[in-house]
């Protein structure tokens, strides 16, 4: 497995390696790519395997992106484990990987960016004030230097994954954008690299996400359409467990949702996208459902 | 030579245009693309014929971008005169051409944009609101499509090469940007595509564009570095001509700026852009120089 420092040398390490994908009669030289920030888990390798399933070759990359940052955020605490991460994407038979430093991504004068306009500013675009920006921006530049078939991203960022689907669309971008099912721990826990903030204590508090969203699809199962009720549903284990100091646990939001345009809906349909941010302790989670699928 | 109508229909066509190309030993299957939003004059030609000199094949794409103009200029009235347009293109040796409806590159719900930040707000950018930002979108999104390996523009549109040129660095684009000498009438007038809006009078008045930068040209020739003095000569050139009511004549900018920065300088060197806008009647034209080059 080849690691590129430039986008100069990942460009032509990405070419050569789609030349070098099984083709011939009825073969196609598919290059799947799996954009990351490191810190890899579970949820990462999936879709380093469903790239594998269904592409010939794959690329990878790693970098933590500061202009997604919002000021404040854990851009400087983020887990960074490059060694271990390149050691699992060879063993998943990743092709090449793209780590540049952030330096090589933001040299000085650097002032281009893509946004996506109001999409951007919903959920966690309304908390984390540039987030997608900054998401945009960069999945779009590492799109650009891959140049893939088809990119890989999880549901757990179901904002994100409605925020890249808009960018490829509206900006021409040719690729297929893949986005793969939640990992989760036994418990229930979304996989996050952010887990490993959480102390015992908060490890226990973080599953309340994954049972206000228990709570809201058994509200579905039962046959409510209206959304309010479905958020009120969440909302209410929400309020069991929030410690008013907002130390413990404080809800960010708690959404019904159309899963592409991210606004609100007031009856839920099929494909509709349920979702809940919340802070445990100085560790901000996210976690969600699609209506019916799945 | 062949017409595309939609985004895919083009991408496959600049696909097969490139894989034609002549190849082999030694010789490079290379795209050049030469964008454009028609009524082609000999400056859009030199693009073409620089493009073909330069590689294989050549793709272009003529599209009257709304989201350049702002609101209050000249989007309805721009001339549209594709049958002749792509009779020029064909003679001229271009293999596709790219002329899609506004509905198909703008339906309803795109949202996603490309920005070069501060760049975009200075020259043109600060007196036609969005244009940059308008500018930037198509050329990417063009680029996506059509996947060239040099793309051809004008240096009239002076600042708009240094967007572009920011852009496609910014971005990781991957394309090199190919800036073509302005092409000019025999008096002098810079080629444009809106000189059609002139009338016989407002035609003659248009020259004092090129004769200001002759003027500043001048100063520089005869050893003059401080750019408030070379701006002095431009200026004094357009007050000696003005029109106080504003209709015949009105200046927008007269400047001396870093060419990549667009950010005025105090003392000239080569490769400093001189550049000037005005208003003759209603039509806004534009022209420059760059310091010691050419």
């Amino acid at each position: 497995m080849r690691i590129c420092r430039t986008p100069e040398e990942m460009r032509s390490a990405c070419r050569e390696l789609k030349a070098s994908a099984p083709g011939g009669r009825g073969l196609v030289r598919e290059l799947g790519f799996v954009p990351t920030m490191g810190a890899l888990h579970a949820g990462h390798m999936s879709l380093v395997e469903a790239a594998r399933r269904e592409c010939g070759v794959v690329a990878a990359s790693i970098f933590v992106n500061p202009t997604q940052f919002a000021p404040g955020e854990d851009f400087a605490a983020y887990p960074r484990t490059l060694e271990e991460d390149c050691a699992k994407l060879e063993a998943a038979g990743v092709g090449v990987v793209f780590a540049p430093a952030a330096e090589t991504m933001y040299p000085a004068g650097t002032t281009a960016f893509v946004d996506v306009g109001e999409l951007g500013e919903r959920l966690d675009g309304a908390s984390r004030p540039g987030h997608f920006r900054g998401v945009a921006t960069i999945v779009a530049r590492l799109l650009n230097i891959v140049g893939p078939d088809r990119a890989y991203f999880g549901q757990k960022d179901a904002a994100q994954a409605a925020v890249l689907r808009r960018m490829v669309r509206d900006l021409n971008l040719g690729v297929e954008v893949r986005v793969c099912p939640i990992v989760r721990e036994a418990d229930g826990l979304a996989m996050s690299s952010r887990n490993a903030y959480l102390s015992a204590e908060e490890r226990a508090r973080a599953l309340v996400l994954r049972r206000a969203l228990d709570a809201a699809e058994e509200t579905v199962r039962a046959g409510e359409r209206n959304a309010s009720a479905v958020r009120a549903a969440m909302l209410a284990y929400f309020s069991d467990f929030a410690d008013p100091q907002g130390e413990g646990l404080r809800l960010d939001y708690a959404e019904v949702v159309d899963a592409e345009s991210l606004l609100p809906v007031s009856e839920v349909r099929a494909g509709d996208l349920v979702a809940v941010a919340a802070w445990v302790g100085r560790t901000r989670l996210i976690d969600n459902f699609l209506v019916g699928v799945g």
